[in-house]
């Protein structure tokens, strides 16, 4: 045994406890507990702790923490795929199917651009470009659910919009995979072959786990009733369940993630597209309820992980003013792009969806991390700089947000002639 | 980073998905699942599988499973405790305290005898007559449970005394502990202060927790209910809940078993007493649920491990006979101790209460590999050994107590005058 029990629970004891005080602390000023996670994990690993902790003695506790931290981000991503179920995209309407596909193009472009520009390294600026596509819907929903305007039409296309944007994220996600990790042999075939392996992975598990499987259930419910109908008694329930649908969810979670990895995907893809499989079964295979007590658990150590890695003294006056410009590039690109393909809204609500769209939240943070400490392309500078912005339009975007909503709400209000109002 | 994402996942994929299968094998011939899991890892470790999923190139690859197995073995406590409110401890009777005591100092007084006798060796034969007074509540309750039972004398005899078996069996480990641990310098005072610091921590943490903390949180909840009276509103709920329960019962958790690992007790004696705390405050801090669900994916891993751990090839045909001659006094002491305490039940009860007190379960096993694994203060042998005699303690119990209790029925039945059955 290279570690010793008393450490290790020193360790996971000092920085969950730090990570829930700070979450805690963040929520009451209505920013997302992910900031305070990160924030904990910058600060023990730059400022202090990390000796008293014993971390610098021995590799191996670094070891402890990435693999809850590695466990923490495939069940955050199957958690994310869980609400992002594929019978719902196709019930988005045009606008959000064009807020999500502007606000995929014009940040992807624009960040490829600076960083091809700035350093000419095609593999981090395909990165780079990556977690600017890269939406948070969790924030922004969380905003809306606070201002208690689920029902609105901008709230309807920025959640359409974003769960679009999730699964175009993930496919962006495998292509430049597949381009920086089978770029290092440079040679066509190779890229296009591991692209293209990628892409039909993803299809794959969508059209089978998402449509086939689903069709095949519903088909086999409704023999089930009509057989019931028949021979004249009630359906007891519309089908019946598992036995437990939580442990086919971890197996079928750590499969399919398995087989992204073997097909030279990451791993989380795999694990997203299980959440949307599972989506697609909340009925017959409930599982949400204990996915969530599991990342209650797991999530904040990932997040702990992602800011230890952020090595502070990389912040130089230059990489400074690179993750401000970053940030304004990637605030602007959304808001611009989600604009764009809001416009037929009017003009005033073009500007909620686009600000609505900008938190880059945690799938930013996930992609960052995985070019940095999982493949290793992108330097500590560029990780600390994605960290940065994804962090940075997480804290602005929202206060925003709530702005220009109210701002609408009233201007509406003044519009209406009197006595309406009542 | 030592390890690759994609070997840790196919380990976990793997063993995960065999221990699920051989558990829910095992449950369908009523068997704890428990056995299902330790026999995936016996055999993963032993006969195949061990080489292909990587487990013998790098010495990191049983670091992951270990961390799991950890955290599993303290939820695993943590839950155990949450089993057994203090409070519930005063309102067990005579009975099921006598049963209790000479169901802990019998197994405990024998197994240490014939440990000493045999190899001389006091560590060893402190910490094997320790895993022998261990009782497992969970597969003797699930028998009654399924026999459907769970109102008759010698039920409730079993499940309170198992509870008090469960305390003493803890103080029992922390002495041990302090002995065999501390007993390495030798010297008598540093023995008495190391025993006494542990034993002084665990009355401790129960007053405190168990005991001071519910008087004040009734006498708080009494006064607020004073105070609506007084005011003329009804109180809304009993008391305020937390906002995260499950948050506060991990880290309490942590802190007990961090703190417990200071005074050089095993952490799950920590976990435990944390579980028994929360038992305590089941109403304003419900935690079972998610704590379970946690479970569900952590504990397997601790048994996977625990199998994992065995060797084969230290069964001998000398190790064969003593692992029978253990199991046979395991199952003799606790059925002659736990009956003479009933035995003001009458005989056939006393009998069953004496062999529904036999099967040692998770609880032998943790402590087995406690000794093992983490003081390595037992051979491979006697280790095999232990964890032979737990899981045959674990089989044969329950299909036995299935025939006394269905034997004790008829006979009851028998004995009643017609009219009176229906």
């Amino acid at each position: 045994m290279d570690f010793s029990v008393t450490t290790v629970l020193l360790q996971l004891f000092v920085v969950f406890l730090l990570a829930k005080i700070a979450g805690y602390l963040c929520r009451k000023i209505k920013v997302s507990a992910v900031i305070g996670e990160i924030l904990v994990g910058i600060i023990v690993a730059n400022i202090f702790l990390y000796q008293w902790l014993g971390f610098d003695t021995d590799p191996g506790y670094m070891d402890v923490l990435e693999v809850l931290s590695e466990l923490g981000v495939i069940f955050l991503l199957f958690s994310v795929g869980l609400e992002t179920p594929f019978s719902d995209l196709r019930k988005v309407g045009k606008t959000a199917m064009l807020v999500a596909i502007l606000g995929v193009v014009l940040p992807f472009i624009a960040g490829f651009a600076v960083i091809m520009f700035l350093y000419n390294n095609q593999a981090e600026a395909l990165f780079i470009a990556a977690a600017m596509v890269a939406t948070s819907i969790g924030i922004t929903a969380r905003v809306i659910g606070d201002l208690n305007l689920t029902h609105r039409v901008e709230s309807r296309v920025i959640i359409g919009a974003a769960v679009i944007d999730d699964v175009l994220g993930m496919i962006v996600l495998a292509v430049v995979t597949g381009i920086a990790v089978g770029g290092e042999s440079a040679n066509v075939i190779d890229i296009v072959s591991s692209v293209g392996l990628g892409i039909v992975f993803v299809i794959l598990v969508i059209v089978m786990g998402s449509m086939i499987l689903p069709k095949i259930h519903r088909r086999r419910q409704e023999e089930y009733r009509q057989k019931c109908a028949c021979e004249g008694y009630e359906p007891v329930r519309k089908s019946p369940r598992a036995s437990n649908p939580f442990i086919l969810a971890i197996i079928v979670c750590l499969g399919i993630s398995l087989a992204a990895s073997y097909v030279n995907l990451a791993a989380i893809i795999g694990a997203f597209l299980a959440g949307m499989v599972f989506a697609e079964f909340k009925e017959e295979l409930p599982c949400e309820h204990e996915v969530q007590s599991l990342n209650q658990f797991l999530v904040p150590f990932f997040f702990i992980y992602v800011g230890m890695q952020v090595d502070l003294s990389a912040f130089n006056a230059e990489t400074l003013i690179l993750a401000v410009g970053i940030t304004l590039l990637a605030l602007a690109t959304k808001f611009i792009g989600c604009g764009l393909g809001a416009r037929s809204l009017g003009g005033k609500s073009a500007a909620i969806v686009g600000i609505g769209m900008a938190p880059r939240g945690e799938v930013g943070i996930v992609v960052a991390t995985l070019a940095f400490s999982t493949y290793g392309l992108i330097t500590p500078s560029l990780f600390a700089v994605i960290i940065f912005m994804s962090m940075a339009t997480t804290i602005i975007a929202p206060p925003i947000l709530t702005w220009l909503f109210r701002k609408k709400i009233e201007s509406e209000t003044l519009e209406k002639p009197e006595g309406t109002t009542g």
